[in-house]
């Protein structure tokens, strides 16, 4: 039985993957939902992993830690659900962007930190930040029209490149900024997955405000 | 035929881990040396990975990007080389390693960037990197002592984590980082590997200086 240890839902840009990486195997697991930026929890992760970072995957004693190391563990365990695609070529392809994520993206990630909860269209968007939004769509449509037959995803079906960006389409959702054609279709296939609901509607629910994931706000 | 476009061999530690995994295959690749920084490179890679960054690693007309997707890609081409540790905990904890490394560490690298032709001890280390050293080495001694029989790398024999760490060990060179015991053990094994002699030899070779790489000196 895996337990995944996530920080909260509604900022945890790094959580969201391996999560729905999780879920996309249909295996069922423990999520173990610690409070960020606690004593206790950096504590309790410095019993788990040098990084003392979340998500972190327990699979019995063994801990495995990093979103993408753990994605790659769930997809080398779970071979059924085809985390990657099957052909070499796009897999090649999936890993490298899953990996450009991953490093990359630097300034998107700072300018629009994940908040699903919140919404705050019309933000000043710096510079570097546009250029990242622009690469993204670029990626997004290219990947589709090369690999995108069979389905609504990057690779058709729902694969671990899916999860690497999700965290960047709730972003997208939450500043309001503007798609069309397919790019808007893709994020809606990523928002309409049901697991995908399912954590947007937890981190909602969510009362949690953490003040250096809200550049833009004072409170909810 | 493999075809992998690096930067420079002084200062580019991304482009060294994909290289040393490339070697450790033995099989035959060419390699492609851009300068970095200049419109001529930039406007090359644009036409090969929307990453816009080196390195990349072209099979035919398959061009795979990122240094991690690299040696994933390399890793399945080539199942003999045995790029990961062949027990499931082990390979899972290589690549919690080396995604640790993908992405973390800013403090170190931005306090002590790779430049292998450089003697540089004694200058001031900012806490926070020296934490992220502290804590490289307790990777290194607790990884050796878990993993490490059978040889002196890592997992024993050599593997992707420490292609992943071999740019590191170069930079605690550079900077006269103090090291003992085991720790040195590792670093002497990783400075010893053939390919990592040879890739040395032709970073000290080059001419190049590189001011976004050299924030301690004016000049070779």
């Amino acid at each position: 039985m895996y337990t995944l240890i996530i920080g909260n839902k509604n900022y945890s840009s790094w959580s969201l993957r391996p999560w729905l990486a999780l879920r996309a195997t249909g295996v069922a697991f423990t999520e173990q939902k610690l409070g960020l930026f606690t004593e206790a929890f950096a504590r309790h992760l410095e019993t788990l992993t040098p990084a003392g970072l979340v998500p972190v995957l327990l699979d019995g004693d063994l801990a495995v830690w990093d979103s993408l190391a753990i994605c790659e563990y769930v997809a080398e365990q779970h071979p059924e659900a085809r985390l990657w695609p099957q052909d070499a070529r796009a897999r090649a392809r999936a890993r490298s962007l899953a990996a450009q994520m991953h490093s990359g993206f630097g300034a998107l990630r700072q300018a629009l930190p994940m908040n699903i909860e919140a919404h705050l269209p019309g933000i000043d968007i710096p510079e570097a930040a546009r250029q990242e939004i622009s690469r993204m769509h670029a990626i997004w449509q290219d990947t589709r029209a090369e690999f995108g037959q069979g389905g609504p995803f990057l690779f058709g079906a729902f694969s671990i490149a899916d999860a690497f960006f999700a965290p960047v389409v709730s972003r997208f959702v939450t500043y309001g900024i503007a798609a069309a054609g397919p790019v808007r279709d893709y994020m809606d296939a990523v928002l309409a997955l049901p697991a995908m609901q399912e954590w947007m509607r937890d981190a909602r629910a969510e009362a949690t405000f953490v003040e250096a994931d809200e550049p833009y706000r004072k409170h909810r």
